[in-house]
């Protein structure tokens, strides 16, 4: 008897291959403006690709085995590792920046929660070659303009952003030492999903003393990237990372998003390669997790890839973007409609029904007709069980004459005219 | 240090992927026009899902392995039973005939040959719930069609076709008996793949007789309709599966693939599910394995989901097509190429730069611009690197007058204009 998808696993009938299909195009449609190519790899790994850059504890998330031929592999859990590898393997002959996405299933054994999956699709985009700031803010402009393109606007989405380096001169500046730096960032990275007085004891206690965490609370609080100038534009370790954040906040302005863009030195984001501009989608409301993530990591090729490329890029999940939209109705999921019913009168018009639909298939029309013998009525009503727009009805005698009727299923009106002009007119 | 992708899998970088999205474009453009629905499922099943059909043989070629919750699945090697798991799922609930396609990525672990990958990309079309041979017909004009759309004709070509129900009669007419059967069409599946002695050494081996192997020869010569209907149109248990044949054929003239289609009693179809009429496509010069193959398998459905419903389908991979229209230059391999590169005359005009490539966006152009400071020459060389049609010049004096300068890089001609002319003539 029929068993179901693995847990965490997703059918995708056909309307929701048609939500898919939908967030997806308008991946690829936006990427497109940004003159981004799009690439693939395969879904099956040699396990190390990914040893390398996570150590062992994301190998407990994977699926992983090994192979019939005694190699250690695992489905992919993420992009980056075969982008690096892919760019690593041409980084003399690639044109740079390189900018390129790509749109992979990914897979982790993650434990069973409400709306967690062990699959899903991941935008991933990517920018290699070029150091400047500019590039930051071509990269978030892409993502903010998919949600444009999505029909959201600022009132339901922001980008929250910050830089790894400032955030490195804030807390060093603010007394503590490199040693606890990564301590600090795991606290902060939490702020938020704990309550306060806990971050507040572990800030303490990362930083060993009450006035470090004192003067670290006060720079989180502040989200204007002009009060964080004229609290710390003196401090020089601090101001070169301030200048560039301004000229990132300008140049999203001048491509059209200051409205979507908030500071939030709040933002670490999890993984410890990001080395600059970090960022993160979240839906205004707060109901979803992070939309979509990323920044810079320019040390990450030499790590994974072996060529020292500056790079950024950002991931994008089909489950939390679907979420959104769905809520809020934004999302078509309707597969696309027949556009004409070809219809006989009599089972012996079966040859002329089928020519008449191929004639109409030769012209891009969708096309579909009755597969056995029906009465007429019966094949217009499966036409617009169908959802078809239009029914080519072919009468016996009007046929033999060389006409067809045309009817509007929705307007429920016909018109019979030649089959020539008929075919003429699409 | 970077290693390659896992022996027998790919790397699709910008140039193949755009190979293997304009075979997908192709399928999903034919498809549409059959007003058929895209679906999927899941890449990784529960092992049991392919024991059921094809036995232990095929587990042994088999991507699987016990995940981390101790389920035994693997990842898929074809699409059918997962197909059919969710068509049996809905089977009261979907329209009749269910008319779907799927595009999935499957995996084997073959043995390393040349040109044998272990994963590629598989359209398969399959119909569901019609009985009638309208319905083959249909669908093999599917398979035909998309060789149509490629740009391939008849004379590149074919489609063999048989019936399993008459060939089966023909077998017994000859005078084998029933336990001869599986035999009998193990030799013929393979005739033509081996010397002809040893085919016939092994065919009258099967029947046990030297009169019957000849009967049996002398049908499988045969590869008109007519011909054999003159032969064996007096036998009734025959006779009826002729007619179903020659209705097959009259309805794929009134399609419009007559010549594409030949009567090739030989072909069985190695899978031992088919019920009724198959057929393969491959190409007249014989250089590569089977294009696409298919047919009817009105008892599947009741083996794997459970349900009785007649259906057919079949599978065309993405490796022999892509190697086929490579060899004869009829696939275009270039990623879609940028429409405008902006450039400025100095720095200090960035963000003008950022804000006209951001307009053109929003009238969903390909728009690239150099991420980096650079001499106004400089730019455009890399816009004509970057194989963009046009370049937007943003000239210090001019642009402070509201102009711009377009630049048609093929043509080498340019014109200045006020910016608003520009766009609004997009």
């Amino acid at each position: 008897m029929a068993q179901g998808a693995l847990p965490g696993f997703r059918d995708f009938y056909p309307e929701q291959f048609a939500e898919r299909a939908y967030i997806m195009d308008v991946w690829r449609r936006v990427l497109r403006r940004y003159a981004f190519s799009e690439y693939d790899g395969p879904p099956l790994e040699p396990l190390d690709l990914y040893r390398k850059k996570s150590g062992d504890e994301l190998v407990g998330q994977l699926y992983s085995f090994t192979d019939k031929g005694d190699r250690e592999v695992t489905m992919r859990p993420e992009m980056t590792p075969t982008f690096a590898r892919m760019v690593a393997a041409r980084a003399n002959s690639l044109r740079k920046p390189v900018r390129w996405f790509s749109i992979p299933q990914l897979f982790r054994y993650e434990r069973q929660q409400k709306g967690r999956l062990r699959e899903h699709f991941q935008l991933n985009a990517d920018i290699v070659g070029e150091a400047s700031v500019t590039a930051d803010a071509e990269l978030l402009s892409i993502a903010l303009d998919i949600m444009r393109e999505f029909g959201l606007t600022s009132s339901d989405v922001r980008a929250g952003v910050s830089d790894r380096r400032l955030l490195q001169a804030l807390v060093l500046e603010a007394g503590a030492s490199e040693d606890a730096l990564s301590a600090v960032y795991a606290v902060i990275d939490k702020r938020g999903r704990e309550p306060v007085a806990i971050s507040r004891e572990k800030l303490e206690k990362a930083v060993g003393s009450s006035h470090v965490a004192d003067k670290i609370d006060e720079f989180l609080g502040i989200t204007d990237i002009d009060n964080l100038f004229q609290r710390y534009g003196a401090v020089e370790s601090i101001a070169q990372h301030l200048d560039r954040l301004r000229a990132y906040f300008q140049y999203l302005n001048a491509l059209g998003f200051a409205d979507w863009v908030k500071l939030d030195l709040s933002i670490v984001r999890g993984l410890a390669y990001y080395t600059g501009i970090v960022f993160e989608l979240f839906d205004t409301a707060g109901e979803y997790r992070a939309i979509c993530g990323g920044g810079r990591y320019d040390t990450l090729l030499e790590t994974l890839g072996g060529v020292d490329l500056p790079a950024l890029g950002f991931g994008m999940g089909d489950v939390v973007v679907g979420e959104l939209l769905r809520s809020r109705g934004m999302i078509p999921a309707t597969p696309p409609r027949t556009d004409y019913w070809v219809a006989g009168e009599e089972e012996a018009l079966t040859p002329q029904v089928m020519s008449v639909a191929a004639e109409l298939r030769r012209h891009d029309r969708s096309v579909e007709y009755s597969l056995k013998p029906q009465q007429l009525s019966r094949q217009l009503k499966s036409a617009a069980a169908a959802g078809a727009s239009h029914a080519v009805i072919l009468k016996t005698e009007r046929f033999a004459a060389g006409e067809v009727t045309v009817r509007n299923l929705e307007a429920g009106t016909e018109q019979s005219m030649p089959l020539e002009d008929f075919i003429n007119s699409l």
